[in-house]
């Protein structure tokens, strides 16, 4: 449980009145499944059911309504996996291993009532992808200019404080337990961009990393730690971080040997290499695929994994060099490793091809290493999102990632493709409510899920979500409040696209922090990050005629994205530089949209705004108000944001709206 | 002298050679006169001269080349004039105060050989100015975003580190020496930006205050603080800053009573109020008179001086809205107030109605409030013109200002109606060149002499500057060095200005830091800083059928800022908003002026690297390499502006360049 004060978030007690209700029998032996135990013992204690916690498996009929047991096929279920049936009146949960126990606890207080019915007919749950992870960009000591979280929007550090970890995990533990009910099971409890203090934690300092993996493991999450690839030389004194040379893997032989004594069940490393200043094995003339082996082979011994990031491009840009293309990078850089790197290192890839835009096309590398485990990186974190004072539930758009198949309409969807899992950045923070904005709670909620399902359908996900942290069945008004807080947030991320970059452009934010609009922000800066616009028309061409990415894409994609009468529009000027009348498949010209949309994207805002006041009398008084809070900024920077790019465009390409609204 | 390490600026041991060769006598007496004494007898022991310092003045033919001595009308030289005579192949110079004598002494040292010749007939010199003063806006305790000093491209704050007043005073002192050599003699030594720490120097902190006016008192210096008019809230515990609350008063009094007690020749308080969120009057409904004079009347017992900023503009404006003009703020706010102000209140007056950019036209509130203590602020810091990296002596634009008569042809100029005399913020910190770009030394050195004597030739100045500097006259080729330095010099500021913000528009810069091209970086902000380029034209209507601020000015500038026909090319975009196609006096239109002049500053920037690498042999190795060195940036940098501002224009207009040159 959170410590006072603190958003239960969407494990408030009342979510467990079905289930506490009952009369429940935990068969449960272990760490883990002691977990289990003690929630049911607390919701029963709570709602007036009874507990009991068995040394085996009841047989025959015996006085309970709901059993978790351990037992079944493990190779059917695996460690995480479990089975739900009724049968003669009761519900029972069965799992291989403790921690499929954990999340059949919370697949029943998901189902609530419906658990205890006359069905549900017998399911068998396990993820589709083995991995389910948050990477937390915390640095352990404040940096200057990024901070304690880097990215962050919601206070300060779940882990570490004043420099060290925290002494209290109390809170840490709480987040261990939101996360297992929504099926993470792995952390990387520091920032990718590893700097002086935090590279220590891969060695005086691992006792730290330590503390907080025993606040995680009763819930089943993994620790894992980013490190430098300079470490053999930061903190071992060697020469060289050269990952060929017998010394440096000597090195981190032995570093990871200590940190498996530390922590036997340590996760492993994750590693930003020759990414935006980092080191990397670029600086010795070896491949990425031998910078990631080196740390694979450290790892193996102890079945520890590296995730490796695929972000490298040139931060270092001239931007008069339209031949040069960032969105290319990854697949320049990597395709070409395909099969090269060890089974136990996974490819991090960001779902597009950029830098977490509101729009982007999927990653073309996505598709292309069929020999190489690969995870999908999404970024929980609101950057380019509008920062956790914007509501933009995010679970609609990682959906369309997921489902995205790379080979056309036959093939594997990235979700089937992403053998090495989900990664999702963290949004959450030691604010009271988790993740500074409310509602963006979901977004962390919705990574968890559709790291363990991503075919799920996003809205159901949303909906699941608001169940279990509004209960609606508890107020006077199940009905509104189901669909006032669906209103806001369903649509939620198209409306922050409208009034934001148009047609799949990107950025057009204020550098460095990247809130707010600058349309020209980073037109003429060294990030690669360019939209063209002149007095004719915007977009840049990364078709055949252009920068050629577009034909990163397999045949069917390459031929779909390659030209503009094809293209979604959506897309448009991601992949084409058009005049401003040239036409879209929506039957208005790109100048039109520009201007329609973004007055309808505030005008949702401002909607939004109305529909989340109405439901005062439902919500939590001070959720609620935090909430109305942050509407008031949002619609304030949505209306810079269509002002700003309006005026940007009308001055530009001197096109009247055609519905006559002002533009300044 | 300053510390070891330290570069001696405009104060080599080898300007003193014409003098320390001499038999000097000097008749002194007290503290000042006393640095006269010890400047002489140092000179003499370096370069074989002898001193002498007599009781009295030596009467008749004497053994000595050159005395100089108390004496002479108080009333026609004042305390700080001197006058300098040959007489009976003697170099006499009379003061009749110590601070004259002290100048008169470095009046000697620049003349060099000349003091001896048979030259020059009798001179008197005197201060135009009376208050020639630096404001330093450095801070105590580093500020997270500002650093140490605020605006600082030399270091850290001469006067502060680690959050206290530094232990050892000898750069202090030194830096008083090098400042009476150049006629300051006034220093405000914290930010006008007054936080927290700072404003406690007022108080309990007085007696650091105290040490700093301690160090810089025998250079005829006083020593001023800036104060935060919050201060009875804030450090008195009073409920109010209200200027005309009793209690508010006697705070007031009793607080700057403490102050003379700690400092006897105080200068007094600097103030900046209602300005970018600094507390202020305004918020008691009082006006900016009522609470200049609160200070003043606390101030006046003791002789003391308020230095009150006309920095008061709506910093939150709002950018669709073209009525409203951050230029007329300064003169809408103060000029109804001419003659309400106490006479011991200084109004401190930015030259220009923005803030500091390389082109402005001359603030029309200094021609227009004569009941008033004005004093012109100018930046010696280079926030807005190069950050020192750039070299860009600012002389000639201070120059134009002093000699800007607001009348008309006829009327007194800028430099004769200051009568609050020049406040220029320092440029200087703990670099050892004292300035970042050794070449900045310049403007630090030519702010004082401007204050001194305001229509003197700026060329001349940096002439000045050049022979004490370098000393050409010590090298192998002084005509080389000499035409080498004011090559790169005289031209500079003039250089800067074509590379950067085109006709007078100004801003175009990086938002923050202020440094680097973005040329809507301010377009779409609420500072008021716009230029309204579209694709037609561009430019600031700030005339009659605009927001009027042309007709700020007395009939004859408001007549010619008020056409396009009548205003100079180079204000024209900050008067007017212009087609594209418009034809300057010049002769070419406005965007082909934009091309020209970009192209054209480049080039001359890169010439002046030339030309000051062909000064290798000539300038002492470190520093001739500091300034290669920022050379390397300053081109860098100015190919960056020029490719920014030729690829905006270009882009929005659409005219291609008439000679053909590449734009991106």
């Amino acid at each position: 449980m959170p410590p006072s004060g603190v958003h239960p978030a969407w494990l408030p007690p009342e979510a467990f009145r079905a289930l506490g209700s009952r009369r429940v029998a935990v068969h449960a032996g272990g760490e883990v499944a002691g977990r289990v135990a003690a929630e049911v013992a607390r919701a029963c204690a709570a709602f007036g059911g009874s507990a009991v916690c068995t040394a085996r498996t009841p047989a025959g009929p015996a006085g309970y309504d709901l059993l978790f047991r351990l037992g079944g096929a493990e190779e059917a279920l695996g460690e995480e996996g479990f089975t739900l049936l009724r049968e003669g009146g009761r519900t029972v949960v069965t799992a291989a291993g403790e921690r499929g126990l954990l999340y059949g606890l919370f697949h029943v207080v998901r189902l609530g009532e419906a658990a205890f019915g006359a069905g549900p007919a017998p399911e068998t749950h396990r993820p589709a992808l083995a991995s389910r992870m948050l990477d937390h960009w915390d640095n352990v000591a404040v940096h200057p200019v990024m901070g304690q979280v880097e990215r962050g929007y919601a206070g300060g550090s779940l882990f570490w404080r004043d420099g060290a970890a925290r002494g209290d995990l109390t809170r840490v533990r709480a987040y261990g337990r939101l996360l297992a009910a929504c099926g993470i099971n792995a952390i990387a409890v520091n920032n990718v961009n590893v700097h002086d203090t935090e590279a220590r934690l891969l060695t005086d300092r691992i006792g730290e990393v330590a503390l907080l993996a025993d606040a995680l493991r009763p819930y089943g999450i993994t620790t894992h730690l980013s490190v430098t690839f300079a470490a053999p030389v930061l903190l071992g004194g060697l020469p060289t971080a050269d990952p060929l040379d017998p010394a440096v893997r000597a090195w981190w032989a032995g570093a990871t040997e200590r940190v498996y004594a530390a922590i036997p069940d340590f996760g492993g490393y994750v590693v930003k290499a020759d990414s935006e200043g980092r080191p990397g094995p670029f600086a010795y003339g070896r491949s990425h695929a031998e910078g990631a082996n080196l740390l694979a082979d450290a790892l193996a011994p102890y079945g520890g994994t590296v995730h490796w990031r695929a972000f490298v491009y040139d931060h270092r840009q001239d931007w008069r060099d339209r031949t040069t293309d960032r969105a290319r990078a990854a697949h320049d850089h990597f395709v070409p490793l395909d099969g090269e790197f060890r089974e136990n290192a996974v490819l991090q890839v960001k779902h597009g091809p950029m830098d977490f835009q509101a729009r982007e096309p999927v990653s073309p590398v996505l598709g292309a290493m069929p020999r190489t485990r690969l995870a999908v990186e999404v970024q929980a974190t609101q950057e380019y999102t509008g920062q956790q004072h914007h509501v933009c539930a995010l679970a609609p758009m990682w959906s369309e990632v997921l489902r995205f198949r790379p080979g056309g309409g036959a093939g594997p969807a990235v979700g089937e493709l992403a053998r090495g899992g989900l990664v999702a950045v963290s949004n959450a923070g030691d604010d009271p409510y988790w993740t500074g904005h409310p509602l963006a709670q979901a977004n962390l909620y919705t990574a968890g899920r559709l790291g363990w399902q991503p075919d799920a359908d996003p809205l159901a996900l949303l909906d699941e979500w608001i169940e279990l942290t509004f209960t609606p069945g508890r107020t006077p008004d199940p009905e509104r409040l189901r669909a006032g807080v669906r209103a806001v947030l369903r649509g939620s991320w198209a409306t922050y696209e409208k009034y934001t970059a148009p047609l799949g452009v990107g950025f057009m934010v204020r550098p460095g922090h990247h809130y707010g609009p600058a349309v020209d922000g980073y037109e003429y800066s060294p990030w690669g990050t360019y939209h063209f616009a002149d007095r004719d028309g915007v977009g840049v061409d990364r078709s055949g005629t252009g920068t050629g990415y577009a034909e990163q894409y397999g045949a069917h994609w390459a031929a779909v994205y390659g030209s503009p009468a094809t293209c979604p529009d959506e897309l448009l000027l991601f992949f084409h530089h058009v005049p401003y009348g040239h036409v879209l498949h929506s039957g208005v010209t790109v100048i039109q949209h520009i201007y329609d949309t973004h007055f309808a994207g505030v005008a949702e805002a401002e909607a939004a705004r109305e529909v989340w006041a109405s439901l005062a009398g439902l919500v939590e008084p001070a959720l609620h108000g935090r909430v109305a809070e942050r509407y008031g900024e949002q619609v304030r920077s949505a209306r810079e944001w269509r002002d700003h790019i309006n005026s940007y465009f009308f001055r530009k390409s001197g096109v009247p709206d055609a519905r006559g609204r002002r533009i300044h």
